[in-house]
């Protein structure tokens, strides 16, 4: 395998990408208030964080706005209430779930949105449809990034023929999801080698969306950038779904580029998030969220059992066994 | 680099060391009750695991037997009440400090002893007399490992020196100890790497001890198994002090071996170490362990700061900054 990049060295290619309200937004439905997000904004300038992902561009037809904080749907005018017209360094990403977003609708032209990019998110047996919006999103003037969910379940012949389709389409970032917490870093490595091939190909950019499951998402996201991959999701106390993302703090501290600072996030985890602990929202790594990496299965047995402040693991164990071989 | 073992298959090499009692022991200054000391023997047993370490070989010239519980010196009559004649497959292991065991007088022959190993803890610097507790031990009947702390801090051409000088020895098992919680996968490999260069030209086994600062104490340890180390460290729901150790129950869901079980030791937590969590007992990844182990220094502070209910995480941070550079 190549190599990119050293442990003491500046990679101008690496892109950090705060993910903090989008996957964050799963533990609490997205009801952060606008000092938090304010707060965060103002921090990952301070960072020189690349990119802040607000939230999802989620459809109002299927999800209603009374059961959901505002980052769920993410109105133009609700960012440019936070970031004014973004005279940063930093810019401003969405989600956009395939067949959850009305994106003809939703998403409006670049020249009038403070978004900067959108993050589309399939899974490997809709690409044609991501293809529609991805080809949308840039005919709009947007960037957009591809995030295959549930790498660890897909077979390698069917990603390869994604991302060779999805080479010819207008996106620009190919992103390895590890929905799951499945993935070990030997593998992490070979599916990074993997993107980078295609992408190189076709000019595009690969990034890394990892989960904490077993306490590897910081461990794959720098060691699939060692194998070129350059867009790294991260967020603040790794607050996000189930075990959490890789958090930003080890992160920023890993980077070697004089620009990415660890303080201003440090702030935030004591001023925000260890606040938003201890009101009882909850995420990170922890036995039951171990034992789905482990099985490399949905997170959504551990939320259950973890939400009913359920202990008895060894009984769990013997549920999701159940639960995966019936 | 070379590669060892891959996803799928069973290294008979490999050898899990439970580290719990000891290294957990330096968050409760030993103070076990029997019954989890038995149960996780037992345990241990029906879990696969090769080694238990049960605790230290202090020096009670030194420390003050009312200071601390009995695995702070395991005495060998306090084992045997445990593990009787020891009839299984688990090997007994305990902790002796170069410089902080009467090895001469505490160290009785092996026939008359339940433990198997002695692992004999040393910074780079003191090597000599790590030799002489070493054939001390050999001479007495028992495997030896030696245990070169604080990896992170030494310097490549003189751990080369000491593995050069510690091959001619008896020692069985040279350990990669990362004290600090600071090495990188990348760092893991190449550290496993040199290690078993060595040790292969002299006949010894290497093991790998991480600690979970930055949350990869896991990947390290299964990172540096790819290069060919074979003794690998972890502790039950990761305790260990400050961030603590690789967790056992993470180790044993990845390795491939089926004698490895990851249900007895589920039981332990859900019996005991959550209890201890409960009672007080702090361990674990936190945001002070993790600035200590970026700045690549001794947890002390950290553990200070955790110990005082602190959470002015940023201005730790500063204050680090200040101890390292003054």
């Amino acid at each position: 395998m190549a190599h990119k990049g050293d442990l003491l060295s500046v990679r101008q290619d690496i892109r950090v990408v705060d993910a903090t309200i989008r996957d964050g937004g799963l533990c609490n439905d997205f009801r952060f208030d606008d000092k938090f997000v304010k707060d965060l904004y103002n921090a990952n300038v301070k960072a020189g964080v690349d990119y802040m992902e607000f939230g999802y561009k989620a459809s109002k037809e299927i999800f209603s706005e009374s059961d959901f904080g505002k980052w769920k749907f993410c109105n133009d005018s609700d960012i440019r209430k936070i970031v004014g017209d973004n005279k940063t360094n930093l810019k401003i990403a969405v989600m956009a779930d395939v067949g959850r977003t009305d994106f003809e609708k939703d998403i409006i032209p670049k020249k009038e949105s403070p978004i900067d990019i959108i993050r589309i998110a399939t899974y490997i047996n809709t690409i044609p449809a991501a293809i529609e919006m991805i080809e949308d999103c840039a005919k709009k003037g947007y960037e957009t990034s591809i995030n295959i969910m549930a790498v660890s379940k897909a077979r390698t012949e069917d990603i390869k023929l994604a991302l060779e389709i999805l080479g010819k389409s207008p996106v620009n970032v190919f992103y390895i999801v590890d929905s799951y917490g499945s993935v070990y870093p030997e593998e992490a490595r070979k599916l990074a080698e993997m993107y980078c091939e295609i992408a190189d190909k076709h000019g595009k950019s690969v990034g890394i969306h990892a989960h904490n499951n077993q306490q590897l998402a910081f461990a794959n996201t720098i060691e699939a950038m060692t194998q070129g991959v350059s867009y790294l999701d991260a967020t603040v106390d790794g607050m996000g779904r189930g075990a959490g993302n890789c958090a930003l703090e080890l992160l920023l501290g890993f980077l070697k580029n004089p620009k990415y600072k660890v303080a201003p996030i440090l702030k935030i985890i004591e001023e925000h998030t260890q606040k938003l602990r201890e009101q009882g929202v909850k995420w990170g790594y922890d036995i039951p969220y171990m034992l789905t990496g482990q099985f490399n299965t949905h997170p959504r047995p551990a939320i259950s059992f973890v939400k009913e402040d359920r202990r008895d693991y060894s009984k769990f164990n013997h549920e999701l066994f159940d639960i995966i071989n019936s």
